[in-house]
């Protein structure tokens, strides 16, 4: 099924395009906005595509706008995807009113509690509706499909990678909420959203995860040693334990001087589409070892 | 005299530092903000700056944030510095009514009409308190000085660079107002801040100053065809036609399918940063000739 999307505007970048769509979501009940980026080999082959998850307070634009990432997405011919962090509108009391929690901050997971879970149901939303859309609408390899977020974001993609490892099969994350059960942000949101069992909890949880069995291709993980929120939110130490413990391989790289921006972000955003573009481009015969 | 600078923020960025400043401004008589990108290079030798003039609605941050330049500057060894575009909270009534005039829309020059000749001083901001500031209080060559800008920011860097040629090595613009006299933007601007006189409009036209005998070091200017402003506020070919007409150089280059956004400045900004070092650590005694 086609869905109907709105081009909000479109803006030629390094040869490539960038747009803004709008769509009606049929699993949030509400208008979505997403952003992509078409390399400028588009059209002659089907691309492999990077889906990046932003961070609370952020939109569908925010990568796009801040990350320079565009420059490296034409060199190297990978689509990119961006959404907002959220459904927003919805009409629930008090949705806007805390930057760590409702509007800018669905935290990429399904509610399960009243009054949010009749709206925010981020996980599907991209790992279902905007997945679809994105591999049936744009020219994009089926089986070429990466992950990446920031903070919230990167909490995002570990966790839908290590959920649905059938979907992705690249995966990295900046400055990620690492151990979302174990923090402030994880704890705010998730005793909201899922309500009060553990059990739902350890499901979104990329540390527990890994400690429960799931897997996920190897992540490149960059995190800033100036970042004002390592010590209380992230826990980075949290999940490289565990996959030690587990023995899931791991790039974990800690940056001195670096801290939680866009300014961080668009210094190793090089490094992340290369890391998503050898995975996505590896030929199979040469992996099946 | 050293100027007291506040550290609004500092963020790390490619190995060098994005700092945001706030200073009282003697010569706006209001506080000002700038910005600087310190490449890594720095302390080690005095290094070319590049100052970057943001266009309408823009602030000390616009260009930083989204440009994606820091990664050159980083390579070249290239300072980088932006401001405000205008005096803000001046207290004159719908000083912020209109995003085209006022605050955000200073036209980098000095008003002469009442009431914003109080405050509205941007021109000798930009060429002495800011430019004494960064050559005094940073570890800059003082030969070695370039002017860029965008859109209304594009006007400033030609009219500066014209006004002043003892300032400026090396000139560049994105989609510049390159003949304000005849558009709204510039007849809107030049008539509340300069008041009746087509003397004053000829000081502050590039087109103008190209006639009346001025020159700059040959400026690369980018355009895009798709840019809504083009036909009706930009008139580079007018800039161009007088150009040629002094035989004064220019490097005048339309890009097809590019808009008036950063998306297209963040395409060519590489173009510009490579420009501007060519002409900044040109050695005096080759150019002599």
């Amino acid at each position: 099924m086609t869905i109907k999307l709105e081009i909000r505007s479109q803006h030629r970048c390094f040869g490539g395009l960038q747009s803004y769509y709008q769509h009606h979501s049929e699993i949030i009940g509400l208008p979505m906005r997403f952003s992509v980026y078409v390399p400028p080999e588009a059209g002659e082959q089907r691309l492999p595509v990077l889906f990046f998850l932003a961070g609370l307070t952020c939109t569908e634009e925010t990568f796009m706008i801040k990350a320079g990432a565009q420059r490296y997405a034409a060199e190297l011919g990978l689509m990119l995807v961006s959404m907002d962090t959220s459904p927003r509108n919805t009409g629930i009391p008090g949705e806007a009113d805390d930057w760590e929690f409702g509007s800018g901050a669905g935290f990429y997971l399904d509610a399960i509690e009243s009054p949010w879970s009749k709206y925010f149901h981020m996980e599907s939303y991209v790992t279902q509706e905007l997945y679809n859309i994105i591999l049936g609408q744009f020219p994009v390899d089926p089986k070429s499909v990466g992950i990446s977020g920031h903070s919230m974001g990167g909490h995002g993609a570990l966790t839908l990678a290590l959920r649905h490892p059938e979907l992705y099969q690249s995966v990295s994350a900046f400055a990620p909420i690492a151990a979302p059960i174990h923090c402030p942000w994880g704890q705010k949101a998730f005793s909201r959203y899922l309500g009060k069992s553990p059990e739902s909890w350890h499901k979104h949880d990329a540390t527990a995860l890994i400690e429960s069995g799931h897997r996920l291709p190897t992540p490149l993980i960059d995190q800033g040693l100036d970042d004002p929120f390592l010590a209380e939110q992230l826990h980075p130490s949290y999940f490289e334990a565990a996959c030690q413990q587990a023995e899931q391989p791991i790039i974990l790289r800690r940056h001195a001087g670096y801290d939680h921006s866009y300014f961080f972000i668009s210094t190793f955003i090089e490094d992340h589409l290369r890391h998503h573009h050898t995975f996505l481009t590896l030929d199979p015969a040469d992996s099946a070892g």
